[in-house]
């Protein structure tokens, strides 16, 4: 078993706030909290975080709001997601779609911002926050009804748990589990080429969801196969990382191949290759070496790729 | 990095069919697979499956069904799951609810049992098919409604996707990851009575599931601290395991605790204190000390503890 890679910190992970399960569920608890005029609030327009500052900034911030600076831009009884506590302050997260595109009305230097183009601008601490708050935003707004029986339902415990009245299902937050592997063998990792990757030179490691009944271990043979035609041996796993795009649970893993012929499968993957370690090395050193571009730190693949090369 | 323990295998994982997730999605595939002859059915029944044989034998398997002898149980027109392939044979699942009290219909010697237990009496290759059917019916039947506009939603893909003709959604089963993690201190580990298990004996690996955000780092440390009030340090991933109750993934973890003394939080752990290692080894052997009582080896926890003891 392994130390699971805690000593290079990935984007989503640690530095977030006391999420206090055993106190949210608590109607009271919570009503004080949000009642309490050091409460900070985290607003959404379009799943895009408020930052600090005007736009173009190369560094910024999440811009957490009063009660009172939030309200100016609407939806001052909207449900809001308790993110936790840090100290006696107690952080909430607001969608303000509706009104978004009036940010001007908050009197503060601030604006919507992608999140996934935040991860670049945003220190690492802050990365977690933004990441638990979007997932849950997104969560809420496609989950407004009731799977088993359609009715509408309501947010309940702080936005960790939807409850329906009339068949009194209860629903929570979903969090996807993914694969994602460099396969090995000996001195050679496998990068691919996804159809969904924008750029032509833009390589990576393999990924795919778990289905249902399905290991780690199991998910990780399953996709290489489908994907490249290579058999995977052992399964070691690396470290894990949230992406909120919308709700995933990145599971890193080395696969180590056992056969060595790519076939592609054409559809997912466009192509495949075999790269050696030294060639990983330098690209990860910055040389550029036939245009294949690796993928960001941000990216869980890239400490992947980085933690084999170095090993 | 370490090995995934692939050694013991576990209840639930391996030994599954070739899920064909390149071909499920062509309706005209999957309908040349249902119609031929050779197809397998595995019937659920209040999502108990079918096993072959009279209640009460030590030893059974699951009983699966021509299409010809699955239709005397009704549910001709059902939506089928598709489980996979083996070799030429296509196998499904199939939900019969409505009738599953008049087996004596199939002219087979069959019985729908509780699927918990089921695990003591099948071979352990049966198991991930078992877990693989459970978790799909059961998934069908709470979501049979578009959580995003509440319209009644279609199985697609064999039933690895439901889609909304209305707002167009795509929903797709749901896996939770969980943590479960044996927190050791040296020469100790700490097991706790949870107040959902039903013998006053029984002591476990504490456990949660992981929030939006999350890393499953993170989680154990969070659970770890809220329900024992023990912090946690470095974090090692040791094996995965689908439990289908309804839709759970397992991710076993060893937690190196920094501190010891426990405060637990009264509300789901009842107990919980510290073993040493060679009282769990003598447990394990089958010597009963005080009374406490293990998990059973179909519990990723159980092997989490025995890895810890003989390590």
């Amino acid at each position: 078993m392994t130390a699971t890679g805690n000593s290079a910190p990935l984007v989503f992970t640690s530095g977030g706030l006391d999420r206090a399960g055993d106190l949210r569920s608590d109607p009271n608890w919570l009503a004080a909290r949000r009642a309490d005029s050091r409460a900070r609030i985290l607003l959404f327009s379009q799943l895009k975080p408020l930052l600090s500052g005007a736009e173009g900034a190369a560094e910024t911030a999440l811009r957490f709001l009063s009660r009172a600076d939030a309200n100016r831009l609407g939806g001052a009884d909207a449900d809001e997601v308790f993110l936790g506590l840090d100290g006696e302050t107690a952080y909430f997260a607001r969608d303000v779609s509706a009104s978004g595109n009036e940010v001007a009305k908050l009197g503060v230097e601030a604006h919507f911002h992608d999140a996934r183009a935040a991860l670049d601008l945003l220190p690492i601490s802050e990365t977690a926050i933004m990441g638990q708050a979007k997932a849950l935003i997104d969560w809420h707004q496609r989950h407004r009804f009731c799977s088993t029986c359609g009715a509408k339902t309501a947010m309940e415990d702080g936005g960790y748990r939807r409850h329906c009245g009339p068949c009194g299902a209860n629903h929570f937050p979903r969090t996807d589990p993914a694969a994602i592997m460099l396969v090995v063998r000996g001195e050679n990792c496998l990068l691919a080429r996804n159809r969904r990757f924008g750029v032509a030179h833009n390589h990576s490691a393999l990924a795919g969801f778990l289905e249902p009944g399905e290991s780690i271990e199991d998910c990780v043979r399953r996709e290489v196969f489908e994907e490249v035609g290579i058999r995977v041996g052992a399964v070691r796993y690396s470290a894990s990382q949230p992406w909120p795009f919308p709700s995933s649970l990145m599971l890193g893993c080395i696969a180590e191949a056992i056969s060595s012929e790519i076939r592609v499968d054409g559809s997912e993957i466009v192509s495949a290759r075999w790269f050696e370690r030294e060639t990983i090395r330098r690209m990860l050193a910055g040389e550029e070496i036939g245009g294949v571009k690796l993928p960001r730190p941000v990216a869980i693949a890239w400490h992947l790729i980085r933690t084999w090369a170095e090993g």
